[in-house]
């Protein structure tokens, strides 16, 4: 078998056989194969697609491209979560309690945030203490004990998965829905779970803009789990502004735990609720909606899903006080407030302005390396159909550096966009696929 | 300017500036641009096309990558020719000394041959003695002093286009035709010459199997000469059969002579022909065909145009009698017979066979590091249209090591193809653009 047979096939609009795909994901991956045919391959599937057999072989190829995830230590069916990305999106903070609390078991590998997303792994570390970098016995240990577990990935999980998306990067070639669906997926198979709910984010703070595109990155994204035997799930949610009313770290728990007390802003209810829903089902606890969302708001009502928070923080070194006592996060008191400069309605909130000016705060990282600040982020007191006058306060800014304020005070302003008309409603859940 | 962008906008179907061409070629050359990201380009340009305009500026940045002959000494307007090669073309070694002999100055860099297809400078050495190393300087003086010379290429002439096409032959980028044409026309445009006639081949033993594809070749190759202020024509000419009826090295260069004589095969006589008057009208020697027909029948009936081969390769330390006999040229005399094993008559000769048999005889190399032998060769005594009985002789084998002969045979064999009815006659030359 030789690469440039596999191109030239490709190219030429032919299906690649399971065998071909894996000679040329295992080649690539120990480096037999160069760069430069995998990224001509990759621009020939650009312009030619993969079918469903091949996006499934590529994304098996992938994932056992490096460590799997042993979880079958954990008693009882693992279900994981996974969204596509999006501002204010603290739905794992709030969710998995409430699904452990309802005895799905959690074992779940975050990531740190980049650009202008931010990371669970990050905002957990919010609570003093909390320790991310747990070794895979304690992690396997404590889902066994308390239900649930988070840990910053430290596996080799689809290194495969990793290269190529480094090249793709930097050839043009990122935006097939195949390779975005394979890409993904393939860390979620190599990360173990049995069943996976995928949170397809839509609009214009997401990857995919159109409920068309998103629809389609959901399609295939559910054939590959449920193709690789993982009963999955996906719902296709509104990013047409920020989730909930906080954007930044030690903000947005405080939001993820007033959603545990059951005083979460609407929106973001909204979503943990659907999400914790269709894991339940999928974890074998609830038979139907009705019968899950009974579960759910029991859990929120007895104080348990907050209970398993702080079970898990404190097995985890954290400050566990800071659960009960929200107060005690330490976000900064030093605040403003962004002003509207006109009246009307407020017609969208950009995603990724709010999210860069928080990280011009120092919120988040423009490169890997960067430390951030887990105690300023912004708190939005008006979200899309909200009507203003003149001079009413839009957002409270948290702040520590007087020189970083201005210019993140303007790109936030200029996230907010006011009509004179009041805009349709937002439907934050769009469609559910599988 | 950054790749990835140049990448995206091709990608994406737009047309890339002069400027965004330039900044790729330089940066590639340099080594500043990575073959990966240079590989996802070319599958882009596959899939989307070049302008014209995208073409020309492509060709003239790989021909200004490296070294430009030059040949402001020369006095006159230099035509060169290129043939997109096929089996059996020794055009060179008569069309040269023709129009040298008639006043237009030949300056041509010549390459080895490789695969199934000969090379000009391997059959000049058929001569014994002839040197193909001459330095520039040495060149230019035996042009302006006997009106020819060929060398084999030394100067570093569109280096861009090397690495490029290097990289498109294992990326699966090999066949668009404008990177074909711009690949071809680059080197020519370094190789100096004022004036280019294109012979491209069409039919079974071609580059390009249909006359359609030819045609587009030709037809880009035209328009970027003359767009890069070279008057360029192209003949579109049958490769459906070898031309002439010799295969080898030595033996070519007997029928060259033979030529030369006025006693060719008449249908490479008739390109040698036509070529010819191509040159001669460009070089401003003659304003028509038949003027320059005129012309071409008086330096052979003279004795000039063989004078003029003789006094080249005395020039280049070869043995002129060799040109005046060429019976003294080193052909092996062990002979065999290829022999009709069916009546009928010849539907055609696959070209690319019969290289190969040649190859496989020694006369030809599979790789660059190969020696060849000079002296094996095969004569064709049947061609196309012609009617033969089971048991008649199709083909004379010259060669030297018995060893070699059966699979050789084999391989002529299967390139005669005979049937119960006469094919359609074969116009040698199909079209002239430009």
């Amino acid at each position: 078998m030789r690469m440039v047979d596999i191109i030239i096939k490709k190219k030429s609009g032919y299906e690649l056989s399971p065998e071909e795909i894996s000679f040329f994901i295992k080649g690539y991956t120990k480096g037999e194969i160069p760069d430069y045919q995998v990224s001509a391959l990759m621009m020939a599937i650009f312009f030619k697609g993969m079918s469903d057999k091949e996006t499934l072989a590529l994304t098996m190829e992938m994932a056992d491209s490096g460590d799997h995830l042993d979880l079958s230590a954990i008693k009882g069916i693992k279900v994981d979560k996974h969204s596509t990305g999006g501002v204010g999106d603290k739905t794992s903070l709030s969710l998995t309690p409430i699904v452990a609390a309802c005895g799905v078991p959690v074992a779940k590998m975050s990531g740190r945030g980049l650009g202008h997303t931010g990371g669970t792994i990050d905002k957990l570390e919010s609570f003093d203490g909390f320790n991310v970098s747990i070794s895979e016995k304690e992690f396997i240990d404590n889902v066994n004990s308390i239900g649930i577990s988070l840990m910053a990935q430290t596996a080799d999980l689809a290194p495969a998965d990793k290269k190529l998306y480094a090249l793709r990067d930097v050839t043009g070639t990122v935006d097939n829905m195949s390779l975005i669906a394979s890409s993904i997926m393939s860390k979620k198979l190599a990360a173990g779970a049995d069943a996976i709910v995928l949170d397809v984010k839509t609009g214009s703070g997401a990857f995919m803009k159109t409920l068309e595109d998103s629809r389609a990155l959901a399609k295939a994204m559910v054939d590959i789990g449920n193709g690789a035997g993982r009963k999955t799930v996906a719902l296709i949610t509104d990013m047409d502004q920020p989730l909930g009313n906080t954007v930044g770290n030690a903000i947005e728990v405080r939001e993820a735990i007033d959603t545990l007390n059951g005083k979460g802003p609407s929106d973001f209810t909204e979503l943990v609720y659907t999400l914790a829903k269709k894991m339940l089902i999928l974890g074998g606890k609830a038979v139907n909606d009705d019968e899950a969302l009974g579960m759910i708001k029991s859990v929120i009502s007895s104080g348990k899903a907050l209970d398993k928070l702080a079970a898990f923080v404190e097995a985890q070194g954290g400050n566990k006080d800071q659960v009960y006592d929200p107060s005690l996060l330490k976000v900064s008191d030093k605040t403003t407030f962004l002003k509207a400069d006109e009246s009307g309605f407020i017609d969208r909130i950009t995603c990724d302005k709010v999210g860069v000016s928080c990280m011009m705060l120092g919120g988040g990282r423009a490169s890997k390396e960067d430390t951030i600040d887990l105690s300023v982020g912004i708190e939005l007191l008006k979200k899309k159909g909200d009507e203003v006058a003149k001079g009413d306060n839009l957002a409270v800014i948290h702040y520590n550096d007087e020189n970083k304020l201005s210019s993140a005070m303007d790109e936030l302003k200029s996230a907010y966009h006011i009509s004179s008309e009041k805009p349709e409603e937002t439907v934050l859940i769009k469609e559910m696929i599988g």
